[in-house]
């Protein structure tokens, strides 16, 4: 793997990830961008005791832009995008409209493959593998960055779950504190070992899926996908590898190996859980992807307990039937209750259904 | 106000509240209903520390039915709906495809109007004040039945909050436990206490917003809305009364009388939000109305604490502009971080604009 750092007119940091290393990215940004004006503020809640990422230039970002005008595409035939060379495997970048910026965190945008027409689950193995090596190297580098507590990278597909641009592509947000809901599983594994619990509390739930069975998905030497016994959404998997580590640049070489195709298989029965089911959207022309989102769960550097925590990767679907969305509606926004109306144990069943062939 | 109590044919309470004394309420259900089977089970997340409900025979309710199949307008020319009467004002009734049920709570839906193309921002005061009784009485009965900790009173207004029928409606949700932002509310208030606070810190956070006045949207006598400091929503007001009281039941009279008025104005002012904005949406005809959450925040009733929390109500959209949403992706679902790309100042200078005449 080959990684070559470069900037954008405007002063962005741009990164290529390549498989080659004898790969050459000299191409040069020449769009007359500006350093861009962010008025970026993050304000506290004080009943909530969260924090807030107030962002009112983002109002003004890229939204559904007509085919041909994609700012992810490659710089082809005198049309320049965000990325300067004419093609390209992996490209991460700084988001020109960031949530988070300065002082307070960052934000990137992740480009999985040059096509646009594609999407995670089309990649290779290969591919999958590169993607890997980026977010664990952008993890790393955040990390370092001062003020940065916690390195969030992330998919959102499908205009359901408000992605705005149809080019296959994450984010990484790296945050300038310890998110709510980490906090909260941090505080629940001290709780469980205050209690005297025999094993750590993510090591606990994992094999106590393994043990039962009835909402494990797939496995392989190195991980366990299953359908957690409380899921908030109607599809959602849970991917833990066997040996709990605290962060991607922890994950040992096994598990790194391994994870592009069993990560790959989640996703394209994800594709697949409403095939055939009403509405008659069976196969494959003109059937909407399956929207969902995909959040890695990494500890944060500096917690005095990240030994504690279990990296692992949760993707879910908001869409509960083949026409029909999960809404967060007043329960879920307004008290913080999930209602869920598919059963994780029928969940699991069809995602070992739609296994590949 | 006369409060006429039924059932429906499979067994299924029924309320009928009415602003004449001499309402006569004897239309009995004549459809052939069985006691609807419900599955309902509540779970517990280890690792997150909440509890959600799994409500798979929800999968079934009715979703968007056609004209004329609205199952929440009154019984008229031999059509029979939930509502045995030919007319009604306000109307409770246990829900057919509750979330909660049984020994775990219940749920309840809230008819507003036999209106089916109204909306409460339409009512006449007089009618919101009869739905404030509703909710007043169904909290003080809630309340009474073992094994509920909290009552919830909230309506969903428009598709884009996951509402599947448009006859205009509420929701009410008696929990078997207290709600995690109900407690994450009562914690802070509680750490805000041992610190020294010298006021509680309800009434320090809505003395703040006055002193300060760029959030305040409106004022009466006994209320005061204004857009939080740290809004998480695009627009989101919340109306506090101005002395405080745990919840509905220790509401005063000049309180109650005043309520419909001020928030009556609020949801009107939410519909004109977008009005004449990007998109061309100008005018009444044919404009999609503002979709919005109006939530209730009333304190659990046998918690120790219950005379910290204020009653309130929250009311938000999950439209950012005309024609854009807000969507709870990636930063939001994965790690309770939420990004607004309204600042809260403009918001409320927007909610001022748009006063009645």
């Amino acid at each position: 793997m080959k990684k070559t750092a470069t900037r954008l007119a405007d002063g962005r940091e741009l990164f290529y990830y390549d498989s080659r290393d004898d790969a050459v990215r000299d191409t040069v940004d020449q769009r007359p961008l500006q350093r861009p004006t962010t008025t970026g503020e993050i304000r506290h809640d004080p009943l909530l005791g969260d924090s807030v990422a107030i962002a009112s230039h983002r109002q003004s970002r890229t939204y559904h832009p007509p085919p041909g005008q994609c700012p992810l595409c490659p710089s082809r035939d005198g049309r320049h995008t965000e990325i300067p060379a004419a093609a390209y495997e992996v490209v991460v970048f700084e988001n020109r409209f960031p949530s988070f910026t300065g002082d307070h965190g960052r934000c990137e945008v992740v480009c999985f493959t040059d096509d646009h027409d594609a999407s995670f689950a089309a990649l290779d193995p290969g591919r999958a593998a590169l993607v890997l090596a980026a977010w664990t190297d952008r993890t790393a580098e955040l990390a370092a960055l001062p003020g940065v507590e916690q390195v969030f990278c992330f998919e959102n597909r499908g205009p359901e779950t408000g992605v705005t641009l149809g080019h296959p592509h994450g984010q990484i947000y790296a945050y300038p504190f310890v998110t709510p809901r980490t906090e909260r599983m941090l505080a629940s594994a001290a709780a469980h070992r205050d209690r005297g619990g025999e094993s750590n509390l993510f090591d606990h739930t994992v094999a106590r899926e393994r043990a039962d069975g009835r909402r494990i998905v797939l496995e392989s030497e190195h991980w366990t996908a299953f359908v957690p016994y409380a899921a908030h959404w109607p599809y959602e998997v849970h991917l833990y590898p066997r040996r709990r580590v605290p962060d991607l640049l922890a994950l040992d070489d096994g598990a790194r190996a391994d994870f592009p195709h069993i990560y790959l298989e989640v996703l394209r029965r994800f594709d697949r859980i409403f095939d055939g089911r009403e509405g008659g959207e069976g196969g494959t022309a003109g059937r909407p992807p399956t929207p969902y989102i995909s959040a890695w769960h990494q500890a944060p550097f500096r917690h005095p307990q990240r030994h504690e925590f279990a990296l692992h990767i949760e993707v879910f679907t908001v869409r509960r039937t083949a026409g029909k969305l999960k809404f967060l509606a007043g329960s879920e926004s307004g008290m913080n209750v999930f209602i869920n109306d598919v059963p994780p144990e029928a969940a699991a069943r069809r995602l070992r259904e739609v296994a590949s062939a």
